[in-house]
């Protein structure tokens, strides 16, 4: 099995940045405007499903990767599960705040190569978002 | 099923660091000093394995938690199914790089009900760690 490992792009602050940016676009649009698309994907009581922002600026709901280790940290898995436990507000603002961790956890992966000071670059501009 | 919610603790900025720094601590032990005993743990090829930096500072390898939505962010799973593709600098540098975006994600998770400049006073405060 092939080991994960950082990808060589994006190597810049800026790319970690860029790359932070698509995503987190695209999860906000889930969590905001498609609110009822992106809910009425969660209806699943079986199925265990994650909510993934792409680095195309698109979203999806969809089962974690079956292969593991994965290239990147996986987002929170099981989002649907607990969808019909709290308000619809509630769950969202759940889902918001684990997509929060795991944009986070996204670009201090693939900054892994970056220096210290270049890494807090990138929380500087990701802060002023 | 209980939704996963931020739990109410640490509420602080510095909560949050104290958090991140403890769990931290476990992890680099786990990776350095404790490098034999951890490799050792992550011998099995069919399970699924993780480690995991607690906040009572100890380090735990375990499969990752069976009920989700889990309340924290979770690690990277599967550490043990690449182990022996790499050689073994390569694959605790693997690990590290893994653990360093979970504890990201753990530390943007529990500081979630920060404010904006409460969250980069937190990133701030890691950095100089």
């Amino acid at each position: 099995m092939s080991p994960p490992s950082p990808p060589p792009p994006p190597p810049t602050h800026r790319g970690v940045f860029e790359d932070f940016s698509t995503r987190r676009t695209a999860l906000i649009r889930a969590l905001t405007t498609d609110r009822d698309e992106f809910y009425g994907f969660c209806n699943s009581e079986t199925e265990i499903l994650c909510l993934y922002g792409h680095d195309d600026g698109s979203w999806e709901v969809k089962p974690p990767e079956p292969m593991v280790p994965t290239m990147l940290p996986e987002p929170m898995t099981g989002i649907n599960l607990c969808r019909n436990d709290v308000s619809r507000v509630d769950w969202l603002s759940i889902v918001a705040i684990h997509s929060d961790a795991w944009l986070m956890s996204v670009s201090f992966f693939l900054g892994a190569l970056l220096t210290s000071d270049e890494r807090y670059t990138s929380v500087s501009t990701i802060k002023y978002k």
